[in-house]
């Protein structure tokens, strides 16, 4: 087994580091969405999405966490894996497959479903936790903002 | 013909706008891509490669180009066509998916080949000019600037 793929025990607190970073978006007003990068068993990155915040179209949680670790090399995201709170979309999904990140863990994917099936052609490994946390804190946001929620997938509300 | 398709023969003017693009790019040290987002026949975003300028990992030139762009509706990025002088990768076809946009220009794809076959599969249209004023620049950089260039396509050089 390679030394990138930590095993199913140690989920739980690289997920809880994510949702923390849902959290913390969600403190500032944005839509809960958190993400962290982990390598060697360590969160070496970490974001959270900030459409609001910045008024970004590229800044969901798992674009601003690669930006927030940084120029890497291929060598380097080989041995990351990438925890987020949320199936990731076709936008981040891509970022995925461009850096060639092995290992996806989501904690929920019944609120959004993303190009998991695109990710799995190419080889990256999913875990889907099927997080409660996760899809209260989400859920609960789209109740109350539901617009936000839709121009955050690129979609109309009707 | 709806009305957010440009005619061929309009190409010309939009792609040399995202060649100036890719140029102010080289101007600033960086690396020469560009983009522009077309809409009702003017350019409403335009932005470049900011990978050496911003120490970015983010920002290629299509993302550069659609953050400028702002927040909008889906309704919106219906009506744009999105020019580029090279053929996107995995994450900036994920984003154009992402938004509904539904034409893309390229200037080059020899110099690299992105995520064309899953934008085809998905309904995007996508037309190639074959530019040689875009091979020329971005081809000269990669000359000279040979592990940057791997870097921000997610690959090593060896
Ligand atoms: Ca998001
Ligand atoms: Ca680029
Ligand atoms: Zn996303
Ligand atoms: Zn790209």
């Amino acid at each position: 087994i390679s030394m990138s793929h930590v095993s199913p025990i140690t989920h739980a607190p690289f997920m809880a580091e994510a949702i923390a970073e849902a959290r913390a978006g969600l403190a500032e007003g944005g839509i809960p969405i958190g993400c962290v990068l982990v390598r060697n068993n360590q969160v070496i990155a970490r974001g959270h999405n900030r459409r609001i915040q910045r008024n970004s179209v590229i800044l969901h949680a798992e674009m601003d966490c690669l930006e927030s670790g940084g120029r890497q090399t291929a060598a380097f995201y080989k041995e990351c894996t990438l925890y987020t709170t949320l199936s990731p979309c076709a936008m981040c999904s891509g970022a995925i497959r461009l850096y060639g990140i092995p290992r996806v863990v989501i904690g929920d994917n019944k609120t959004f479903h993303g190009d998991e099936a695109i990710l799995k052609t190419n080889h990256v490994q999913i875990d889907v936790l099927d997080s409660k946390a996760c899809q209260e804190l989400l859920g609960n946001y789209i109740k109350e903002n539901h617009s936000i929620w839709y121009e955050d997938i690129g979609r109309d509300t009707h």
